[in-house]
């Protein structure tokens, strides 16, 4: 842990934990009134929380903000905290139990008062929890900004941030724990499998499941990697032999979905996340609300109608949507115009540079889908994607320039991938830290390399924030898809995919230690939605493959004389795979047996204690 | 309640509760051995029970059985059984909670010590319970009988059973309550709804949800029978007219389903089941199986080895399975061959007689069905029932047949069963009851025309055994499955299945109070399995009714040029009806969230508890 001692002078009596930028034109009024609610104590509705300004450190030439704020807690105040969120550890009996303050010394692990117990990513959640449900008292407005309104419940950190008041609120990294980490994660030469437990530690579990998540992905794929190589290299042109590849593929998809589930479960208790309850939390402080009194917890909190958000589904968010799929499908079709025109000009002088016009239009379409899902990330990346390749697949029924496309895309994909999301951001940064170091040197003369606290946190505030796992599963997601929809038609997919994964977990653990400001940790028991999203593209991969198979020259021999036989029979064997899916679904249990019965006997002991409370009434 | 005073001088001094019957050959010490058992204190190993022996009546003339005794209990007793049921109550703030003795007077219904807080058909359950939970300690047999081996830990009730030293235990039936519940129920003249909670205070939670399912059912019915009264009238010989009418039919079984787990849900809620864990509770007494320590409650219990379980099914019940599907199946074709001939007949002489004959084979095959059923009972019902159908639609192709087939199958299968589960077994048990009646009238000339508690137990003893509601609910399966599956071609099939689901609640109504023994509760959540049964119907049911739809002539009219364009179209359009109703039934939560809510509160506040309690280790 990051002890209180610093070289810095400057640096705060405490350990610092999370950073707070104010504007630099934040009204003194403004200020006193927040850090006067942080320190305040608990029971008169503060946070109880250890605040110090951070020092002006060297760069005091230039224009620097003045106003950020380093915030700590003592340890009573982290354990107390941990309490009310009910983070659960391992109980002396080996069960994980939620913590509380008054039985501390049952838990295995607490030793003295607090080291190590609770991790820094722990504690830095814990402060942002505290700061998150900081919540307006008898205040109407913010003080020193009249016309930024309060209410009762409301919570204060959330209205200084959306007026830009707060510009951030972060937590700071480790220097000696993130070298640790990130030696261990991926600069040992040895090949080994990552370490989960490690980073878990330091990024929290939200970020530690996507990273299992990679390498449990990355290691399913190889069975159907080391298929498809054979079929890459001696059937080279022999587009009709993918029946076994495809059933292989489909079985594949399922039991590996299944199988992650369990191993999830796995994971997520052993961090504790799986026991604990989200829905007894208190609400996300993001939610506008008056407020109410939740009918399960009892305690007083904002609450937010129901109707409201259906209805701004309904009215907003679906036009936008099917405006955004009408537009997507317009760039398919300009697609299919250009790659006709290539094909028509190849045909006409069919030389090596009209050959590499073929693949011109493919690469122009993966560069513009790329650009269309950043403009718009949350619902079109997989009608984008994959509309084309369907088309192709189903309308054209043209293998090989599926099998063209499908290629272009991976390869085009996974480039402009890694090099927007590692690359370049780091190369900027760099360049930044680079200016910042140099300058430092150049009034302190420092002996070692370390940076002093002040520029520590001052160089971490200028570097870009991680906006969660979204975009990281996504990738995956399409990779997925394009895996489990088409690879029969391009067996080499998976081996590309494999690779790509390999420098994907290279590059996705560089730029969590050197790229991006360090996230909070996410207290998650599973990938939440994207489990859905994995097992309806495994459906439609079921029906996909089917119809492949169906168009297949191999199977048409069976039924030369009748089309319509050809199409019953696949559809009957499509739905005999699917029902497999579901009973495979549902005889394969989704939490190990062991796990179940921690889980059972924690609900059993739970309602054996409320039979005994009771009697005290 | 029934209270302990008796009409009858050789009556117990307590309330009688259940009776066990032993052979009349037992050897008294087996005898003397089970009541001091069953009497002796539970800090012993005994059930703390009341019991006397049932006094020899008026029948001394005749050879009776001396050896039936009476089990009743205290009422501190019965109170502490439900604690370790851990039966949920009414508490005094509205929710359900599980009942202690030691917060007895929090519980709403609680006044003074026991009236009317249990029901009789619970305290017989917790009687039943304690009777089947009295497990052998260190007898290594049977007193008396030295072949009759124990262990510990086996239940005796179990092994004398098996042994066929016990004859049969069963609650006693109340004579005031049952006719009260009767007249509510089925005497009325008035139309109303089942007394639900009635039936659930007098049979227990299993039977009341069987009987809430059939009348939830029946009404779910009506819109489906409404519609296809005017297809019938004026569409008689328009076989083509059904495209509308299955869509209908496919959006509904899909509907009513889900909407019925919230109905049962909610039910199950205000009965206490919801919320009480099955898991929780100690295993079957039937279980066989070394003594171990239980993972979850951490009890002493018999443990079962699951590979054992595995192992039998796919040794014995597996290969079983599949031979009673061949002689299904031969049994089918036989059916096809009487039809070719009875039509050939036909042909060749077209009188009236000849016409009916053509019925003749439908109504042998329906009736060799309903015997084939009662053989095999537990699988092959559906295979049974549904498979000439399938037949008949999808390979021979001829609707008028389809038609003529359901009807007679639906009409001699109802009054088949109607006949066999009420009518018989009352007529005989009428004839039996007289005569008691006439005897006991002839000896002791009784002034009203309540029997003594002696002649009821005889009686009583003698009535048929109740085997669960498992017939009830696949009568009502194959009823749902005939409609879900063929209505739309012969839409007078809702119409006939509303007209015989409410003779059925007549007739089981009165099986249950008249026919039977009572039975034993069965605190259910849920219908259980069914509910799994009806909706893989109910998604064999989209595929069947489309299928069906693309058959119409109707339909295929629109693709007189293309066979395959046609199948296309039509497994497009069931893929479509598939994913939309798997959304449904993903978008209608199973549980209404104000009982999700109360669930949750539970479960939150039995953490908070635990939290507590550990303070004390």
């Amino acid at each position: 842990m990051l002890q209180g001692s610093s070289v810095d002078n400057s640096g705060p009596s405490f350990t610092p934990l999370v950073v707070l930028e104010l504007a630099s034109d934040a009204k003194e009024e403004t200020i006193a009134w927040l850090m006067g609610r942080i320190k305040d104590q608990q029971q008169n509705g503060g946070a109880e929380l250890l605040v110090e300004q951070l020092g002006p450190g060297v760069s005091t030439q230039e224009k620097y903000n003045p106003n950020i704020f380093l915030v700590g807690a003592s340890w009573q105040r982290l354990l107390s905290g941990a309490e009310d969120l009910g983070l659960f550890k391992e109980f002396s009996d080996g069960s994980m139990r939620a913590f509380t303050c008054a039985n501390k010394l049952n838990f295995k692990e607490f030793k003295g008062d607090g080291d190590s117990f609770l991790s820094m990513a722990e504690c830095q959640y814990i402060i942002k929890h505290e700061l998150d449900t900081l919540r307006a008292k008898d205040e109407t407005h913010v003080p020193g900004y009249t016309q930024t309104k309060l209410y009762p419940g409301k919570s204060i950190v959330r209205r200084l941030q959306s007026k830009g008041i707060l510009i951030q609120m972060f937590p700071l990294h480790e220097k000696e724990a993130l070298k640790r980490l990130s030696f261990s994660w991926y600069k040992k030469v040895k090949l080994s499998l990552q370490p989960l437990d490690d980073i878990k530690h330091y990024y929290g579990e939200g970020q530690a499941l996507y990273f299992g998540f990679l390498e449990y992905f990355t290691f399913a794929l190889v069975p159907l990697a080391l298929i498809g190589v054979p079929y890459y290299l001696f059937d080279l042109d022999d587009y009709d032999r993918y029946v076994i590849y495809a059933v292989f593929n489909l079985v594949w998809c399922t039991v590996i979905l299944e199988l992650w589930k369990r191993f999830s479960a796995s994971l997520a208790y052993r961090w504790g996340t799986l026991s604990r309850k989200k829905a007894f939390e208190e609400p996300r402080p993001g939610f506008h609300g008056v407020l109410g009194f939740n009918p399960v917890t009892g305690r007083e909190e904002p609450l937010y109608p129901n109707t409201k958000r259906q209805l701004r589904v309904y009215l907003v968010s679906l036009p936008f949507v099917l405006l955004c799929l009408y537009l997507s499908f317009c760039v398919m079709m300009i697609y299919f115009l250009m790659e006709g025109w290539a094909l028509s000009v190849h045909d006409e002088e069919p030389t090596f540079w009209t050959g590499i016009l073929l693949f011109i239009p493919s690469i122009i379409y993966a560069v513009v889908i790329e650009i269309m899902n950043l403009i718009y990330r949350y619902a079109f990346n997989f009608f984008n994607c994959f509309a084309s390749l369907f088309y192709i697949a189903f309308v054209m029924q043209d293998m090989v320039l599926l099998r063209q496309s499908l290629a272009t895309l991976l390869i085009t994909s996974q480039i402009l991938n890694q090099f927007m999301e590692a690359f370049l951001p780091y190369w900027l940064q760099r360049r930044r830290n680079k200016k910042m170091i140099h300058k430092v040197r150049k009034i302190r003369t420092l002996e070692g390399k370390e940076l002093p606290l002040t520029e520590q946190v001052r160089l971490e505030a200028h570097m870009s924030t991680y906006l969660g796992t979204f975009d990281d599963y996504l990738e995956l997601f399409l990779l997925f898809g394009y895996v489990s929809l088409f690879s029969c038609v391009y067996p080499l997919a998976a081996v590309l995919v494999v690779l790509n994964n390999i420098t994907e977990v290279y590059s996705d653990a560089f730029k969590m230690c050197h790229v991006f400001k360090r996230p909070f940790s996410d207290p998650a028991a599973d990938i939440g939605v994207w489990q859905l999203a994995f097992e309806t593209m495994s459906v439609i991969a079921v029906v996909t493959n089917c119809a492949l198979i169906g168009m297949s020259p191999q199977v048409k021999t069976y039924f030369l004389d009748s089309e319509t036989q050809l199409i019953l029979w696949t559809v009957a064997v499509e739905h005999v795979l699917l029902a497999f899916k579901f009973i495979l679904t549902f005889v394969i249990p989704d939490v190990p047996k062991h796990i179940q019965i921690k889980l059972a006997r924690l609900e059993f002991e739970s309602l054996e204690a409320l039979k005994k409370k009771v009697k005290q009434y």
